[in-house]
């Protein structure tokens, strides 16, 4: 019930993964079950024996506080629908609704895995070779560096469960290349992650190099993090936006949409918060019905992967091992 | 003697500014006097008379340590054109040579203003509509609130003397728009700019809207300035070099580079280092003669305008007013 125009396009999605995903996918629709299920009438033919609705009166607005859901909303779509995921009814959990909601929500019910100091919202980010895992991408602001190493950790198990990297390269944002420079965490980010035997760590990545895709996995303070992604996204659309109006003045044809595939954010299906108890992907208000695709596609490979269990291993073992403390 | 064919391209820029620029200009070309008659013999039918050539026998290069430049290079282009300048018979300094030794020269041989804790290079960002002063933009890491707060003083003395901003809008880089977001940082900073009563504090700016050019100066620390602005010239990039490719495969005509006049850095005429007794620019090694006479043009304007004058007010009577301590 989360994306703007919900439950529409989430239907819209759900349909169009069991139409084009693998047969092992099934679809719990949470929500007000008579939308749902007038939602659902626009589509047809498509393996409706996958498909099940299950009903939640509420739902979470943006203006809802997004610690006080839990409470205030105890029959919303959204801690339904996580309740069903901590019970091991569903495998994973995707939302379009409020970020913080999700976060506070997913925190509270599916609890960190041991030794997770601060579960992590991470986006893949579009680049000119293959996409990168930015981590921490808006959660955590005022990071010490030993979370910023555990970020790496978390991105690491992401990109290789997820998007297929064997040995993930793992960067860090940085202003400099060499060891030494930045700021204070990044400097001493820099020491834990180059120490780590269990991190095939490639160094520093400057601003000017993120878009070559040096790295799999590209760790940050949220704060920067967050500045880098919504930066990102509205550049590309300006420069689009400038190159749109220069076709329109000069009368000139050209697939502007498919130049720029590349930036498709909707074919990398939402931000997994990582370093919890189960699969929780927020997804964009404004998501597409292909975007909601995705992240059912992304939510069915970490559950094909056992990424969680992945990562409780990691940090039970290859994480506390490289802890220098 | 910077650019990375200089003095070819610091003469044919000059040269192109004593054609174009206002008839106050004049030049004074710092480096081997022989290289650089003879990169002045490729042209002719400009202002002579404004043009003058002062000798130095070495060259900072890129290698160079910046803090030993001062000691190890006392003849270099860079130490006595800054020479010139503190002695007072030139009213500006332009350099395309390494960023960290122009600002270690400057710093010791102009010293800071008085009251301005940390000078600051600033650089100019292309928006959507007018151009953003975005202070720091990576001198400055590990910054103080009222470090910060001193930064949006410089900018807008700038944003008013060379960007002709009448009471320029002064923006926090943020991740969230309401006061309270951010990391302690920002969050603190915010404060102290809201209880400023000489900024025009128009509050936080997330990276989304950045490109919108909301305010004249942007503040924010040179971590997250220096990431910034990098990663924005290397996403434009790429973007244009995603639509060229569609226009090369489709065989479409289209003048990109007129599309996206508006991103030209070159226009904006180098990065000033803000808060020292003088004005010196830095220019980009890669710099085109268009980016060096901007430099110029911009350089003539802080000097037309005694910006020096300006900023030591600012700091002699408001910022010291505005201090909370």
């Amino acid at each position: 019930m989360g994306t703007d125009d919900a439950p529409a396009t989430e239907v819209a999605g759900a349909v169009r993964a069991l139409v084009e995903l693998r047969e092992d996918v099934e679809i719990v629709l949470v929500g007000d079950r008579s939308s749902i299920e007038g939602a659902l009438e626009e589509h047809s033919g498509y393996p409706s024996e996958r498909l099940h609705v299950h009903h939640a009166s509420e739902r979470v607005l943006p203006e809802d506080r997004a610690a006080k859901v839990l409470r205030a909303k105890p029959d919303s779509s959204m801690v339904v629908g996580l309740k069903l995921h901590g019970a091991g009814e569903v495998d994973a959990f995707i939302s379009a609704g409020s970020t913080g909601a999700v976060m506070a929500s997913s925190l509270f019910l599916l609890r960190p895995l041991p030794g997770v100091e601060r579960p992590s919202v991470a986006t893949v980010l579009p680049t000119a070779t293959s996409p990168t895992v930015l981590i921490d991408s808006g959660t955590n602001v005022d990071c010490k560096p030993e979370q910023l190493r555990q970020f790496a950790h978390l991105g690491a198990v992401y990109a290789k469960d997820i998007l297929g990297a064997e040995n993930p390269r793992v960067g860090l944002l940085n202003i400099g290349e060499e060891p030494g420079k930045g700021d204070e965490l990044a400097s001493e980010a820099y020491e834990l992650l180059a120490a780590d035997e269990h991190l095939n760590f490639v160094g520093n990545i400057e601003g000017r190099v993120v878009i070559e895709g040096r790295c799999d996995v590209l760790v940050a303070d949220g704060f920067v993090g967050n500045v880098l992604l919504k930066f990102y996204e509205s550049v590309a659309l300006f420069v689009a936006g400038l190159v749109q109006k220069e076709l329109v003045a000069t009368g000139t044809e050209l697939d502007l949409e498919h130049a720029l595939r590349t930036l498709d954010y909707s074919e990398y299906g939402g931000a997994p918060l990582l370093g919890v108890n189960g699969v929780s992907i927020i997804c964009h208000g404004g998501s597409s019905p292909k975007a909601i695709m995705n992240a059912i596609r992304v939510a069915a490979q970490a559950a094909r992967e056992d990424m969680v269990a992945d990562m409780r291993e990691e940090f039970s073992a290859r994480v506390q091992e490289g802890a220098l403390e």
